[in-house]
């Protein structure tokens, strides 16, 4: 179960060994994030909604998403490391609060509206 | 190694528990991580970016910021598991990509820039 | 012509009565930008695609919108300024560019694919 | 003052000659808004915050943030007219309820905390 610990390490030693690490304060990386999931976005943006996983079972448009959704992935794990946050633990324990928020018996079929 | 898989398993199943799998389709999801990644933003927006690191390191703070993280991995796993893409694996080929379109001699100390 | 203009005004009037114009260095406001881009994503995350614009047309809905969009448009107004940019000037100029890169004939009924 | 809805109507009719509108639900716009704000993003993500308004001052560089700012704008005029939205309208009456929301004597020096 240390596969986030270990990506998480290797995104530090790449940074690191390009002294890269002086660019990564939170705010530059949340920036970097937005970037990503832009361009995540873009991917998906005139694509019919009914149509989106059909057309991206294609090879080359699901190896797109992929490196779209890895970057998004590497400069999030690279902000947890930085802020000393467990990412695999935040979200496990995310998970098990909305268990708890959102019992399944009462919201069956049912979007959870937004406040 | 499978942390990333596990977590897209138990994802799933909160999903299909609540019969909530008819709202995932790509865009939807995509939208979704983009208002927890507006929410990671939010905290950061007026902090100093010289001060985000220490301001972050109180507690609730930092709480505050792992929960926003780890809602956009949340939304990032099921994209992934929607769109039948190995998330763990894409992140690891392309950080295995960066270390050969970026040599540690040549960007050294050098942020890369954006086309 | 000068609506933009007046706004950009107002809001500048607005963060200076404040004292606020310290907090508003580019990249913090890219950030609160993305942070309300953000609600306005949320808003539509789970609704249908096809069944959007009928939902927003109910006016607690419509409002909800009008506001996240209004929320947008100051960020971006604001980040206008400090960079001085003319923002109607420049979409002037972009939307006369793209007349030109896509001329109707070409992209009838084709959505432009993004590289 | 009708900077806004001119740009709107000119938005309207590109889309129109291009038969473009057929891909203009709200979901897939703020997905394309998504993408412009991530390229805004993309140019300031490794700028220090301190500098960004000096670097951002050279010609060449202030065009490329003028030209992202515009896409944005483009795509939000064109969400309020897809949704019926008067987006200066919105933005005047948002500005005037952040009058009342934050007296400049309350918040004076004070960056308003996000809940």
């Amino acid at each position: 179960m240390a596969e986030i610990a270990d990506l998480t390490a290797a995104v530090r030693e790449f940074s690191r060994e390009r002294d890269w690490e002086q660019f990564h304060d939170p705010k530059s990386l949340v920036l970097a994030l937005v970037g990503e999931v832009g361009e995540l976005a873009e991917l998906f943006q005139w694509v019919p909604a009914a149509d989106a996983v059909e057309r991206f079972a294609a090879p080359d448009r699901r190896a797109r998403a992929a490196e779209e959704m890895a970057d998004v992935l590497v400069y999030l794990v690279r902000l947890a490391d930085v802020l000393g946050v467990d990412l695999g633990e935040a979200a496990r324990t995310k998970l098990a609060d909305s268990h708890r928020r959102f019992p399944a018996d009462d919201v069956h079929g049912v979007a959870p509206d937004k406040p």
